[in-house]
Formats: C-alpha cells, sequence, structure tokens
C-alpha cells in the first residue's frame, strides 16, 4: 500500500494513537488503513466413498491437486462461499455436511475452512480455474501433487476419520511453508 | 474506495475479465482491489461458574455489555486474536478451552469466531475500550443492554449448553440486524 484509498495522497507507516500496531496511515486525511487476515472456504466433496479433486488451471500451484476452495466474497456466508467455489472450481453441485477443518495459516494472514460434502448427482467437471476434475478413491489420492499444505492436512484428517465414519471438526495451525513435493 | 492504494489514480467498479462481480479497478495501473470479510475473534470468559462481561467504552454501543472479542488481526491465528482481545478489553488472562460459535453476519461482511475460555487466576479490569467489566451469574446476565446480535446468540447458546455441561460447535448465521433493546 502506498496511497491512501480515500484521497489519492501517499500513506506512511506508523502507529496510530491508542493502537500498538504499525497501520498505513494517510499522511493527509488520516485515515488508518486496517489490513486484516482473509478466510479461505471450501469442500472435501464425495461421491460413493470417492473425493473429487480438481487440478489447477492457474498459479500459484499451477497443475497440482486441491480441492475446491477460494476466497470467501462480502455478502456471503462461509457456508456459501464453499459451496460457490466447489461450483466454479469443479462444476459441482454438493449438499454441505458439516464444518471439517479450520486451519490458521498466520504467515500469509489466512483462515482455511473446508467442509465435508456430497455431491448431489455425482456430475462435476473442470471450471475456468482447473484443468480438470477428478473421483480419486483414498488409496489413490496424489499425495505427491498436491498444492497446498492446508489440503494435504484436510485430506489426511479427512481419510483418518473415515476409517471410523466419525467425521469431527479439526483445528489446527500451519505456521510456517511446509516442504512441498514435487 | 476512491483511489488505488498501489500507484494514487482513481479507481472505478467493473467486473474483471475472468471474474463475475464488481470490483474497484484502479483506471491508470489495472491493478484489482478485492474486499473480504473479516474475522471478529471473542472468548466466552468463565469463572466459577459465572461469565465475564466488558461494558464497551467506544462506539458503536457504548455503555453496552459485550463479551471480549474484535477484528482479528494479520499474522495472528484465531486462537490468539481471541487470547489478545481478552486481555485487551478484559485485562484477563484465559485458557482457551475450545471453539463454541461461528456465525456468519454476511450483510456486514463479518464471520464472528467464540472460544470457550476459563480466566486463569480470576483476575480481570477494564482495558482502554471498557468501561468496565464483571462477573454476571447466569440469571443476572444483562439481557436488555447486549452490544450485538452475535454476542446475544453465543449465550443464549453457552448457558443452554452450561445446563448439561455439554459443550458443542455452534455455527449459525444472522442475516440481517436484529431488533436492539435499550
Amino acid at each position: 500500500m502506498k496511497y491512501c484509498s480515500e484521497c489519492g495522497q501517499p500513506v506512511e507507516q506508523r502507529i496510530p494513537e491508542g493502537d500498538n500496531r504499525h497501520r498505513y496511515v494517510c499522511v493527509s486525511c488520516d485515515t488508518i488503513h486496517y489490513q486484516n487476515p482473509r478466510i479461505v472456504a471450501g469442500t472435501v466433496p464425495v461421491w460413493e466413498g470417492r473425493i473429487l479433486l480438481c487440478r489447477r488451471a492457474i498459479e500459484p500451484r499451477y497443475g497440482y491437486w486441491t480441492l475446491p476452495a477460494g476466497f470467501m466474497e462480502n455478502a456471503e456466508t462461509t457456508v456459501e462461499a464453499a459451496e460457490r467455489e466447489t461450483r466454479e472450481e469443479a462444476l459441482a453441485n454438493v449438499q454441505i455436511e458439516g464444518l471439517f477443518s479450520i486451519i490458521d495459516v498466520p504467515h500469509i494472514n489466512q483462515v482455511h475452512m473446508f467442509y465435508r460434502a456430497t455431491l448431489i448427482d455425482g456430475q462435476f467437471g473442470a471450471g475456468e480455474e482447473s484443468l480438470e476434475s477428478r473421483l480419486f478413491a483414498v488409496d489413490d489420492i496424489p499425495w505427491d501433487e498436491l498444492s497446498f499444505p492446508t489440503v494435504r492436512k484436510t485430506l489426511e484428517l479427512f481419510l483418518d476419520d473415515m476409517k471410523t465414519q466419525t467425521y469431527r471438526l479439526h483445528q489446527k495451525d500451519i505456521r510456517r511453508p511446509m516442504a512441498q513435493h514435487g
């Protein structure tokens, strides 16, 4: 951030009065520009015991497999965001079964939330941001070609819970970039 | 938003190529300025069966009672945000017991997350944004003087679960402003 979005004049970094953190503050109109973490919402879409993954058609991690997920938008709920991302990336309509994982990723200012979901009609495809979508049996998950640590962690937890068919909410944090495969 | 924070030139609202929503886009450098919901993190702090509330010293809802909570900051986790807000507003150190409520509030682009918490040493006070803090017995909760719908909803759910001492995660959404008392 270099300029004030309210008046167009330069901003500087300083600690405003009564605050204890550096903020971007306009040198002209004194507007304080707060910056906050973003929510990434997605699903673990299941159909007949298999899990739907999408292969990314965009950077970062072009060509790697991901659960459908993306940045939550204003004016929607986390459930609506997860459903929308699944529709957009996998062309799939899902029934949301419950919140499954919340993973804080503080070094990139994100909170990832994945919902368990069931494909409504078994239909899916490749949205604009996907090269392809595919249902993977538990033994065929492409562990070496997964896109992001939160996707890997969520899939690991999900496969664990699948064994007993007892799904609970998992809250985790991933504090540093994990080693990437592939 | 009126000006581009990257180059200081005016922005306009339009739907970028490959997108389906209006965004603020710079007329000069084409930077797309996304806007996303913010997380409000807080606690339900308990000490010997009573619940700690803070009376707000700031607008909105000056003078009304609230659970300690506030906007999550960059580079922290939701748990850290909840702990920090409890320290700042109630001068209280807490042990986090688990996530209790997640409430989507889409009309104001927020997601509120409250954690169950126990005061570590029974100490508390009034931080800069509070007029006072006080422990309330279950029968003394000031229902007519609560600050926000998400605080009311979280307290209602918490008191319900308190009866059986069985606390679970509650996920709700509040889609329009509720009637305000007081």
